[in-house]
Parts: structure tokens; C-alpha cells; sequence
């Protein structure tokens, strides 16, 4: 079911780019009028396949307002592409379209002198609005709060409230709580749009109101916020300074683009990619930071290569060993991820601490055991039937059995190391348990054989 | 800021989490009251972990009201130990007090013997709205929706409308939409409270309400649901079925879980965990999936040690090249996963399809070329420099050239036949690609210095 919905509108996807393609090589006769009834999303997807010129193109046919949500919805590339050399009218119209917190986004993205310019022109009061929100770091509660929202004094009646959210809707946007502030802007109380509604007109807001309700501060991390929406099950929260006076509001569809972001951020820092990267980038974006990721990887094999160094007599005796070493590494280096992925995403969830953490290391080196047990019997049996030398299986079980032990216990030690140490466990723990598993990979087992071998064994 | 915050919280739990551990030992004194001051959420982590029976013993104590909430929000074997033996009273009262999308989640996790008899116990209207939900599939939008909401006929007025929510309020939870229907249940039309809120008490929904928004059908992935709530910042969508009656709704709190679920769930598969797992899961329960995975690796190893069995002649006759070995199959690894995070990203969002392959297919080597080369020419240089060989060199700087041109193809190129084949490309493309990677990295590497030793260049 799924992948035939997934694969209908993907073709259906293609097919409107290739009909958009065609119109706009005939000229723009009907492409206003097909791009009007699509929702910005969509003119979104298609406007990201299209050249650098032809994406300006079409953008400049699009009405201010959808033109103000589709240059939200793009992706970054084709935001600077189509941003690069826009006129400053046509900037500014739509940016006074926009919300306060996509205005301060979209902004944050333009020259100095584009920004200052674009600010000069629209109301002073949106100006001023965005400006304080230009001033909170971007991944912060502040960053993704806008400053439109409802807030009216204890002292207002329900029937007042309403006739005010008249005169404000269509300026505010989505609107599911009231909030009630004292005279200096403190805020002291929130109301659900559906309480509001069963309450009599000439009720005072006071009465009514709830006063214990999650907030939250401008410099909170937008993945505490977002672990507050999922706890609370919210769809908006005030935000509050540090005098506990009201300064915005956050809704669930940003908090719903942070969660995304989140949990999939760590595991492309696992892979040493950006989650930035889209499949799509040009080949020079994509290039410096995976390069450099591969350069740090290099460092580590070469470390690793060094060991197999210590050990050439060992294999010039006995060649075979080099058609098996790079098994007990590589499977040290499988199981090493698994581990890394579930703590890295335990101390993420806050599941995972310092104090519970030595109850996680001995499940992963205890795992590792029965795991190299299993996958070592595995492998010696197989080598015994191949090359039909049995010690050699023993040397390749006991190896395995060492390394996968490796695995479990530098694969949930590292990330808890780093983390203290405040570096992110996600990007930098992969590298260090693959070293791990690499030079104890071929260490225990091209050593193990030595050892056999002195004695006569192997 | 954001650890120090994370930091905190971790600790304030694990304080909690001695306290009560404090209270248990030493009776129940001040403990009921403890727990009935701290969110169900909390209660969930800190039961998380005790042991089995101090679980159930905890779990005894909460008011039912919390219970419900309680056991909806403890990691699955968690909830399985403390649903194993508890009394079908307490079990039937907890159901009662839960949303209908949550009793049947429940229900669903139950024996077949212990859900007849809970389903015969609480109300039968009840009863028959949670059976409803069993036939849906738990991934799907019948999977998640609840069955209480508000609908209205056509010709309501907005006085009768809110009277209506007044008398239903306690029972439904959260209202953000009124629907309205036709006399035969067919879905209409649509009002936000925020718009039902401004009219007259005299109004017909009829004429205030929106006849054009999104719906969803009982069978369609979650995965496409939350798409839909992204795509339109949505907070509620009707469920309607295939004569476009109205059967469910589902809220926001809800798509969000799945968010979060489905955009890790990918990144879990391509470690060979199961999304599932969490860090203190039992051993037995990680060991099962895990070792799976690690067997289906050994295989692929097994199958690029044979490679490397090919050429053991070449290997006996320069030793070195069993040192340089791992390296160029291991770059060629992780450059492969580096473009298999970026392709099964694209399929998943859309942006990458059948027709455009092409496009990302050439990025992809064009990228292996460029990375190919510059991570090539670091590694002869560090062999020159270390083994004096400067031929070993160019021999490595060829082989990571075209070792990591495999690994962009068949990193590109195996997750889109994979899901031309119906198999999901998370789960299975790293072992694919890995095994294209070892053989390509052995054998382009091995099979180049033959090729030079024949020719007398090494």
C-alpha cells in the first residue's frame, strides 16, 4: 500500500515537472494559472529540479504569497539561488507576508546590507519584531518562537476576548490558547481556545484561566522544547524571559520540523555526512565534508595497518592468515555500530546516564561474548571445511570472541567518554570504535596465532 | 546550555529514582503521595528501572487514572512485565479511563483470553469502537486515529454546536476541529474552533464551514499521514472511509511519535538493530536480532576473504600488501555508507525517483573520482614515506580511486533496486554495498600489484 502511494506521487511528481518543463520552454501561456492551484509544497519540489536560471524564472511568476511560502519550503540551495540577485521590492513584499519567525529566517539567510535594506521597508513594528528575534540564536526556543500571538489582561471578559480575536485572526494565524498577562507583561495564565468557547460572555478571564502550564525560556535548546511538546502532548507554549514576561509563542508544525531534524541528525553524523546534504547537492558541497570524514578514517586504517605490520613474518609463515584477519576486524566493526547506535541514542532519550552506565557496559560486553561465541564457532567451522586446518578455527574463534567483547565495550564506553568530555557522541564515536575494533581485530587474532605458532600449534 | 539542562535533568531523575528506591525498602510510607505529585512520564522512567517485581509492586500503587497513563508511556518489555499476571479488575478499570486508539494499542498487547474478557467488561459502545480499531493495521492511519471527536449535522446551529461541547467536552480530551456531517455519517465539511469561536450563536454550520481540507483513509501509511500533517501544518485530520464516511480522527500528538519513529527507524535498520531496542533491554531480547544481523555479515566477509584467497601467491611474494589491504577496502566501506545515508534519505522523502536516478548515480562516482583521488594520494604518500615503495603506491592510489567508484555506484545503485524489488533499501543495502566494497577493495587492489609484480613494476 505505502510504496504504491510512495510511488504514485513520485510519478506523478515527475510528470508535472515534465509538463512544467515543456511549458516553460513554450512560453508561460497557462503555467501562472497550473502553478496557482498548486499548494506551495509542491511548487516547492518542483522548482528544486530546475536549473539556477529557470528556478528564478518560475519563481518570479508565483504571487507574493505563495511566493513567500514556496521560498520557505525550498531547500537551501535553491533558497540562495533564488535569493541571489532578487529585487529588493519583491523581497520585501513577501516578507511582510510572512510570519515574525520565518521573516527573522528568512532574513538571517540575506546580506548585511540586503537584510538592513529589506527591514528599512516594511512597518516598523514587524521590523522591530523580527529584530529581536533575529537576536536569539537559531536552534534555540527564542529562534523558533514568532511574536504574533493573543495575550489580554485578568481583568477582560470572554465576550471582550472574542471581539478582539475578531479584529486579530487574520493577522495571527493559527490561534489555540489566550494567554492572560498581568499589567507589566508578566504572564499568568493560558486558555484553551475550547474552554473559551463554553464560557459565558460576561465571565472574566481570570476565573477561567489555567495557571499551571509548561513555558518555556528564549534560550532553552529547541530539542528540550521539543521534548516538552511531546511530553505534554501541546500544541503551542508561551515563551517567557527571564522576568517571566510573555515575548512569543511556539506552535507544534515548527516543533514538528525540529523532531525530524533530531532524530535523524546523529545517525548522519554517524555516516559522516551532514544532515544538510540532500541528494541533489552539487558535487563540491557534498565533497568537503565527506572528504574530510574519509581523511579522519584513513588516519584511523592506517593505525590499524600498522599492527598488521608488527605481524609480516607471522603471515609470510603462514598466508592464510591474511584471508582471515580482515573478518575478526570486520565484524568487530559491524558489532561496534550496533552498539553505538543504541547508546548514542540512549543517553539521547536521557535513558542512558553516568550513574546506570556500568549496568549498559556489562550488557554490551555480555552481548559481545555470546555474540563472538556464536559468530567464532561460525567462522571456524567454516575455515576447518575450507582449509581443514582446526587450529586455525580455534585461533579465529578465540579472536572473535575478543574482538566482539572489544566492540561492546568500547562501542558503549566512547560515546559516554566523549559526551563527558562534551564532544558529540554521534559524530566522533564511529571512528573511535572502529580503531578499536580494527587494531583488536587483527592484534588478538594475528597475535593469538604467533602465540600458537611458537608453541608448535598452528 | 542544552547539555547542562540534559545533564540536570538525568540527575534530578536518577535522584528521584534513589528516593524511591529509598521509600520501597523501607514501606510504603510517603511514597503513594510522592508518586501522585510527578508526571505519568516521569513515573514511566523511573519504573523503567526497577527490577520485574519492584515494577508491579510500584505500579499497584498509582490511582488508576494515572495507571492508564502510566503504562502507555513504559518501553515494551517494561509493559509486558507488569501486564504479565495483573488482575483483570484493575486491567478492565485502566481501559476504561483510556482515548479508544490507546485501549486498542493496549488491547493488541494482550493474551486473546485476556482481551475478551477485558473487552467484556467495560461498556459495550466502548467496546465496539476499540474492536473497530483492532482490524486496522497498527501502521496506518486506522492504526493510530481515535474514535471520539465532534460531529454536527449540516443545519446545527453554532449556539446548539457549543452546547454540544459543553456537554462532551470531559469525555472527548483535546477538540481543535468540529466536522460536520451529512444525514447518512458522510463527512462534509470542517470547522476550527478558532472560526466557530467568532461566529453568531444563530449561525448554520453549513455556512461557515470549510468544505475543502485534508482527509485521510483508514488504510493509508502512518508514514504518508504524518507527510500530510507536515505538508499542511495540520493539528487534527478526519479519517474518513471509502464511501467517504466519517470513522476517526487523529491529533497531532499522535503523528508526532510517528515521526520521530519512522525518521530514526532507517538509520536503525542500516545498523541491524531494531528501532525497538533500547539500552536496557534484556540480553536475550537484543542478542536475537543483533546476532542475525552479524551472520548475514560473516557471509559477505566470507565471500571477500575468498578474494583475497585468490591471490595469496601474490601476497606470499610481498607481504606489505596484506598491511595496505584493509585499508583500501575500508575506505571503500565507509564512502559506501556515506552515499547509501544519502540515497535512502532521498527515496524516503520523495525527492529521489526512478527517472531522476541517473542524475544522482553520476554525482555519486563522479563524487567516488574526486574522493577516490584525494584520499588515494594521501595513502601512497604515507606508504612511500613509511615502505619506500613508491610503485605500492600508485598501486594503492588506483585501487581507492576505483574502490571508491564502486562504492558510489552500487551505494546509489543498490538501494533503488532494492526498493524496485520491493525490499526495504535501509535494512539490506550496507550489507550489499559492503560486500561490493571488500570484493572491489581486495580485488582491484590485489589484482593491480599481480598485475605489476607480472610486469616486473613491483
Amino acid at each position: 500500500m505505502e510504496r504504491d502511494e510512495m510511488i504514485e506521487s513520485q510519478e506523478n511528481l515527475t510528470e508535472i515537472h515534465k509538463e512544467i518543463h515543456k511549458m516553460i520552454e513554450e512560453g508561460e501561456n497557462g503555467l501562472v494559472e497550473r502553478l496557482s492551484n498548486m499548494h506551495p509544497v509542491e511548487i516547492a519540489r518542483v522548482i528544486e529540479h530546475l536549473s539556477p536560471e529557470t528556478k528564478r524564472e518560475v519563481f518570479d511568476l508565483l504571487k507574493t504569497d505563495t511566493a513567500s511560502e514556496v521560498i520557505l519550503e525550498v531547500n537551501d540551495s535553491s533558497r540562495e539561488q533564488i535569493l541571489d540577485g532578487m529585487g529588493e521590492e519583491k523581497l520585501t513584499d513577501m516578507v511582510e507576508e510572512m510570519d515574525s519567525d520565518d521573516a527573522a529566517d528568512l532574513i538571517s539567510d540575506l546580506s548585511e546590507e540586503m537584510a538592513d535594506s529589506v527591514l528599512d521597508h516594511i512597518p516598523k513594528e514587524d521590523a522591530e519584531e523580527v529584530q529581536k528575534l533575529l537576536e536569539y540564536e537559531e536552534d534555540t526556543a527564542g529562534g523558533i518562537m514568532q511574536a504574533e500571538l493573543v495575550a489580554v489582561k485578568m481583568d477582560s471578559t470572554v465576550g471582550w476576548v472574542i471581539e478582539h480575536l475578531r479584529s486579530t485572526s487574520e493577522e495571527i494565524g493559527e490561534i489555540h490558547n489566550v494567554f492572560v498577562i498581568s499589567r507589566d507583561n508578566i504572564l499568568v495564565g493560558s486558555i484553551p481556545l475550547s474552554r473559551l468557547i463554553l464560557a459565558k460572555p460576561e465571565t472574566v478571564v481570570s476565573s477561567i484561566m489555567e495557571t499551571e502550564f509548561p513555558k518555556v525560556t528564549p534560550d532553552l535548546d529547541q530539542e528540550d522544547v521539543a521534548r516538552i511538546f511531546k511530553k505534554y502532548d501541546l500544541v503551542a507554549v508561551p515563551v517567557v524571559n527571564g522576568q517571566g514576561r510573555l515575548v512569543g509563542r511556539i506552535t507544534v508544525d515548527d516543533v514538528v520540523d525540529v523532531m525530524e531534524e533530531e532524530a535523524s541528525e546523529d545517525f548522519y553524523k554517524m555516516a559522516g555526512v551532514s544532515h544538510h546534504e540532500r541528494v541533489f547537492d552539487p558535487v563540491s558541497k557534498s565533497f568537503k565534508m565527506r572528504c574530510l570524514w574519509l581523511i579522519i578514517n584513513l588516519a584511523t586504517a592506517v593505525l590499524a595497518a600498522g599492527v598488521v605490520a608488527l605481524f609480516q613474518d607471522t603471515i609470510q609463515a603462514l598466508v592464510l592468515l591474511a584471508v582471515y584477519m580482515p573478518i575478526v576486524a570486520g565484524m568487530g566493526g559491524n558489532a561496534g555500530t550496533q552498539t553505538i547506535t543504541i547508546t548514542v541514542r540512549g543517553l539521547a532519550l536521557g535513558e542512558l546516564t553516568y550513574k546506570n552506565a556500568n549496568k549498559a557496559l556489562r550488557k554490551e560486553v555480555l552481548l559481545g561474548l555470546a555474540n563472538g561465541l556464536v559468530i567464532g564457532l561460525i567462522a571456524a567451522l567454516v575455515s576447518y571445511w575450507w582449509n581443514g586446518n582446526y587450529m586455525l578455527g580455534v585461533v579465529i574463534c578465540l579472536a572473535m570472541v575478543v574482538n566482539l567483547m572489544i566492540a561492546g565495550l568500547s562501542g558503549s564506553l566512547i560515546p559516554l567518554i566523549l559526551k563527558w568530555l562534551r564532544i558529540d557522541p554521534a559524530l566522533a564515536s564511529s571512528i573511535f570504535v572502529t580503531t578499536f575494533t580494527d587494531v583488536g581485530g587483527f592484534f588478538s587474532f594475528l597475535g593469538l596465532a604467533a602465540v600458537f605458532m611458537r608453541y608448535g600449534l598452528l
